[in-house]
């Protein structure tokens, strides 16, 4: 099915722009999903800011995080990261690993993450700590070889984020949207933690609350919506991957099929666009 | 007077998108008003994002929350929240709920929101807090129930807006325009009180400036001339709601005849775009 | 000398867009500039929101702020701020009132704005602060009556700024240039000052500092440099005021003649505008 | 060799493009690079805002912070900083003075900026404090005197940085992208110590990770890949700096040949331009 694999392609480009244009990602970070047909494969960008990748810059890589095919572009030197979660977790079909403004204070002052609202319940009741100084000393940070890798996931054992000392975090999900769903309501959090901390006593979910508030949010008519919202916002901001013209008429007509949800403004936009490329 | 109910069905998604594009919406929150010629029913958008609602995605509900029409799209999860306060309060017109990230630290830590300056005055006296688990223990924290939906409005009483614990806020006005700037002037109001929190001592206003400031900017004059702003703003982001042409007409001669308060710069835009549109 | 009026007129309308566009002024505040040829008047827009004000819009005022033809549109309730500064102050050649996000937090908590870095010099050693509830007691905290207009114009003094309880502040300047530079360094300020106070121990200008520093800040080579700037971008941002066709040949040429400092960014943009406007 | 001085002054003029977009200058600051074939040189804009500077700005100097050629334009003010700096070190080609928002509280309360994330090591293990009173008592803060100069090249010995008292910040770098990364990710840990110390203890990078990730933020690919981001981030919002056509071809030849990392979409902007530019 290689319709199929090239829409994973796409959609694993999508994700990291869409990162990238919500704050999480900026010029480091990246997103992978487990290979649709293969488990023992996953599925990454070469080396490039998340804001630029395109559907042809993601490659196979096998759990060891050994490229497939021996690659002709730089490679990622975190990405022992992915592979060594997907061993761990077999659950886990796409992982990201960022550096979000929002969540280092808490990455340098070793404070949790703690559910403090609805949407926040999808970062789990804890979000775990992960020191590399502990098992490795001093470093240069990156987590780079195996046995940091197998580390970090220990770490993260059954949870859905792993904040990282002095680095950033890793957030996995059972598929993309739940991912990129989690990533950036786990940024949100962060940040009202803060500052609710500023204002007075943080009041957390309940261990109910957040088991109650995270199955909801982890519904795919919510991840799908919220998918479609920062999938517009990104549009907005002219930053869609490109896509072959053959792919493109398929996806229009997909989506023209499933839902009525596409706006009349992002046709416009979409229309604007057009005209001007073939002015 | 089908003209009169396609235009405020405009003026619906029009709010919703004014909010979104001034911080109080993202992909979640709604806007609602009651309905022009019968006060036993509601508007409200189908669920969608606020910032792509269109005039035709606002649906009539029963003051029970049910479709007055059997419904094709998906529904907010939340809409008793506007039935329940339509019910509860013949005054309110217009109620959206939203989780600003100005009021998030409020609903979080549980810090009243206090009228700091004029136009935060449009908050009124007191916001009171409204906590899910007292009545309800552990939910998901969505007002989906109709007993839910009137604790909140008995929580909401006779007042401008209510907190909702580690969920947002729901806010109630005599019109959309005052409902709209009541939420854009609360959230400022808190995004201030939370600073001058860090600041020093917090000084509030007393009832009496409470009450003249807030009557100053409930009149006509002022929540006219802020709705003018803030649709300005979302025209130069793109963002206005469409039109069918006849609609169009009309609301420009309209338009024309009511002030002579129409930018050159939004004139000039609305050209822009239609020219774009048309070639 | 009708086009020096004409001129005048259209810096104070593009002195309401800047600060606008920098995030003094929003829907609210205005910019006022003494009567180039006759001191005993000022020019003040009509009542809009500072972003849309044209030209067109800027009409003559008495010191006792009445319009000097009768006016047939909506004026600012609050400009006796303006009249009683100019009637007070002899040396003042504009006026602005705000409520810019960066000084709120010092209005509502009674802190002194203090100059913590060379450009807040602009500011002065010393802003005062006004308490309009002192004298008047219950208000609805806009400065409408002649007396509250005496009373602030009183405790601004010979300073360059006044800060008002819960409401905002008001500048002066010796022409507009200055006054656009102070308005915006003094927002810097207090932004620097509650961060710095976050951090650890606010270490302010000595007064001989800020003597020195204020008087660097006024020399007409800096405030017309970031008057340029400011204008730029604003320019960007497609928020220059129009003009007519005969002003701006004028203002091309004169501008052509006078400094090669037009970027060719900005030059770009008003082609493509231009375009745009005629195709 | 003519084409190389030229690449110069145009690289000189997108690091001040580039700072000014990342939020690093404003109106204010200003980015040199030492003569490429004469170390006792150094290239530097004359007078202007950094987001507008073109590659014909570019002057030379001597070290003594003389104009080579009798200049017609104003110059910077504050230029001994530079010239101080190459003077004092040799190892130094690039220099870039400063006063970002995210290092102003630090320059303002006196709290050393320390490493507190992999990528703020840029700035290495300790940032030195000069402050400018102890030496020269009451001046306007601005640094025109070489002696100032001097005392300044001084206060930074053979650090990446100094902090410069109520005033701004100077970083230095062995060439303009290592300068451009430090800058940048300097401000970055800035930010984010202040809000980790909002939060709780502020934990450091030990003096062995400093050393070892400030190694790896050093090296060509990694600032070789943040300087590709954020130039592709200054095209996105219109700002590069213009290129003779002669200029443009060579470059684009070089980049072609030398990488596949432009992004489709970059090329689109390009292209984009190019077409409204051409009709």
């Amino acid at each position: 099915m290689p319709d199929t694999l090239a829409d994973v392609r796409y959609q694993v480009a999508l994700a990291n722009r869409m990162l990238g244009n919500e704050g999480v990602l900026d010029a480091f970070g990246h997103v992978s999903v487990r290979h649709p047909n293969d488990p023992g494969r996953y599925l990454l960008s070469r080396s490039r800011s998340p804001g630029v990748i395109e559907a042809d810059d993601i490659l196979e890589f096998t759990l060891d995080s050994e490229p497939v095919v021996p690659p002709t572009a730089h490679l990622y030197a975190e990405r022992v990261i992915h592979g060594c979660i997907y061993q761990a977790r077999p659950d886990v079909m796409a992982v990201c690993h960022h550096h979000a403004p929002a969540i280092m204070p808490f990455a340098i002052a070793g404070v949790p993450v703690v559910p403090v609202f609805h949407l926040g319940a999808a970062g789990g009741e804890t979000v775990p700590f992960w020191n590399q100084r502990d098992e490795f000393g001093d470093t240069n940070l990156l987590v780079v070889k195996p046995e940091e890798g197998r580390s970090l996931a220990r770490a993260l054992g059954p949870h859905g984020a792993v904040l990282m000392n002095n680095h950033g975090a890793t957030v996995v999900g059972r598929d993309l949207h739940e991912l990129v769903s989690r990533a950036i309501f786990m940024c949100q959090n962060a940040e009202y933690q803060l500052k609710a901390k500023m204002l007075g006593e943080v009041a957390t979910l309940t261990a109910g609350e957040t088991r109650l508030a995270s199955a909801l949010n982890a519904l795919p008519n919510v991840t799908n919506r919220t998918w479609e919202y920062w999938t517009l916002r990104l549009d907005r901001d002219g930053g869609l991957p490109p896509r072959a013209a053959g792919a493109r008429r398929r996806a229009a007509s997909a989506k023209a099929g499933s839902s009525r949800t596409t706006s009349s403004r992002s046709r416009k936009t979409t229309k604007d666009r057009k005209k001007r490329r073939t002015r």
